[in-house]
């Protein structure tokens, strides 16, 4: 992806292995302020203070951060000591957990001094292979905004919710990747970004876009359905935290509020995913829980004020409560399809069963 | 309306005809402040400035003020003056210019010391007809919550977008006017806010809601397709802004995606409206022409900071454009029915014809 005039990833090794450099998220979109990571602690500390976020990119920060705990101390106590102290940053994060396990697995039979360097190569390939995920992703929804550009004049509008881009992973995105394919590949497109409350993750979707050179435009979360009906959105991409068997897709709150407006307007609606998302335990949506997050993320909110500091004002006068749903569930039933690293399938058992038939 | 301990109206004319106050609204929901006016030119500042708002309570302040003006000058030439200052002040008001001209009509025959006790007495009569055109719209509205409550166990639970409440009318409000008119007959209700970005107006309607002691909580817009598909609403109750002759309703931006959201959960969507909402001339909602407002509606917010000031904040990177299409429009294929002064009927052509047969 691009930053400006720099081709980058959202994580950045030192070619001397000494460290690595993550944007740190908690400034974004305000500020591009790249974070220096020489130690296991201070990668522990980038995570739980969601300097990142991004199940992807925190599975590789971690296992970045086991590699340089072992250049300290390589030992099977100093092994799992740091394992622990990574893996409880964010206790419900799986990427982590797995990256972490991967990591350790690598290096448990090789003698200590040549576990730091292993770990090392391990982490790179961690990373180089989510970046070729959403990089495979990119290349399988490009053909759909292809098709949609070949039927029209001027540029292909596409609605997305929330943020599953680059900065949730190592590059590309998932449902950004397919778009920043087609603009690599001279497609004209336009992005609608709804602003995705009450944590406004479209803020980061549309620094991504921006910084990628792709136009785009911030909305409500509520114009979605009137510019479909409309006529102004040729295609919905969002991504999803969680895909049950049957093609069901849980993703951000509101996601589908957006997936019926799409069903009503003849808008085809695509989720973007890698295979680590299908939770082939779920035969469907109905089963999974939803998380409650604070009311607070309702009732306040942070910008930037006039003087260009970040600050938090509430928005709702105190004495009235609010609920805060995270997620939600959009039926199969108005999935148009699902992106995977492997292509395109309906949103179904079976069609899940053809892309993945060693899982099904 | 209940204000706390007190019960009251949105506007509230001195008893010795000297003048009015109304509650400043760029001051709600942070501060309860009453504003006396006392002279043509302060209601014309207070509705320029929007201190009140909602096309009911802009037409009973104009004619108040219009009232108060003849006080001063109740020549043919101040009358017109004091008019056309007044009919400036907020130029699309269709309740605004139709107070006015009734007012003046009244009097225009009188002698000028008989005019500001007669334009007085008319400015009351319009709040008056206000009032009781909300009142009636609760009454009739209250029989589906009755029904609904009867149904079940436990409160009834009603989502509602955007402010259709007391603070735009003169008592009462539209959409809210069958919830207090519930809760006033004992009848236990819960009330889903939305926030309703871009302009949070849900901020408004929470504050008259926890002022007259309804139990409410405030939601993201986002939240409302995943609440009614876990069974969390059993109806929607929205104002409207026009509605054509066929039943289809223009509403704040957001209003369609709640609809389509009810029809997929089989919640049942009411809109709630007095007759001067309908729009004869318009066959269809395809013919309303949608208000595009300001981008910084979208890119920045107005709170409470922690000092207790109001500030506004950025919450869009610059750089990023934003577009704010203020109004969508719901099929009447969506809407279960209409709640009017009149009583129910069918979101069509021939409902409305059945309770208004002079118009149709």
């Amino acid at each position: 992806m691009r930053l400006g005039a720099e081709t980058t990833r959202s994580i950045r090794p030192d070619p001397g292995r000494s460290g690595f450099a993550v944007l740190d998220q908690t400034r974004l979109p305000w500020e591009i302020a790249w974070v220096r990571i020489d130690t296991a602690e201070k990668a522990a500390r980038a995570i739980s203070t969601m300097q990142v976020r991004g199940a992807p990119l925190i599975g590789a920060t971690a296992a970045y951060g086991l590699a340089l705990a072992l250049r300290e101390d390589a030992s099977d106590p100093g092994l799992a000591r740091a394992r622990a102290m990574l893996a409880a940053t964010r206790p419900t994060a799986v990427n982590l957990a797995w990256a972490l396990a991967r990591v350790a697995r690598t290096v448990a039979a090789l003698p200590p001094e040549a576990r730091a360097d292993r770990a090392w190569d391990e982490a790179e390939a961690i990373a180089a292979e989510d970046a070729a995920m959403c990089a495979a992703i990119g290349r399988h929804g490009l053909s759909l905004i292809a098709s949609a550009a070949a039927r029209k004049h001027g540029p292909v509008n596409i609605l997305t919710h929330c943020n599953a881009g680059w900065l949730a992973t190592v590059d590309w995105g998932t449902a950004t990747a397919p778009i920043y394919a087609a603009h690599d590949a001279g497609i004209a497109v336009h992005v609608w970004v709804d602003e995705t409350r009450p944590r406004n993750q479209g803020a980061l979707t549309a620094f991504e876009l921006g910084a990628h050179g792709v136009p785009h435009t911030v909305i409500a979360d509520n114009a979605g359905g009137h510019l479909m009906a409309r006529g102004a959105v040729d295609l919905v991409l969002v991504g999803a935290d969680r895909v049950a068997r049957n093609g069901d897709v849980a993703n951000k709150i509101g996601t589908y509020l957006k997936a019926l407006a799409a069903r009503d307007s003849g808008v085809p609606f695509w989720v973007a995913l890698p295979c680590s998302t299908i939770d082939w335990s779920l035969a469907s949506g109905a089963d999974i829980p939803i998380e409650e997050r604070s009311a607070e993320e309702v009732t306040h909110l942070a910008g930037l004020d006039e003087t260009g500091a970040v600050r938090r004002l509430r928005v709702v006068a105190p004495g009235s409560a609010a609920a805060n749903p995270a997620f939600d569930v959009t039926p199969a039933r108005l999935v148009t399809g699902l992106i995977t690293e492997r292509g395109l399938c309906e949103a179904s058992v079976e069609g899940l069963a053809r892309l993945y038939p060693e899982a099904a």
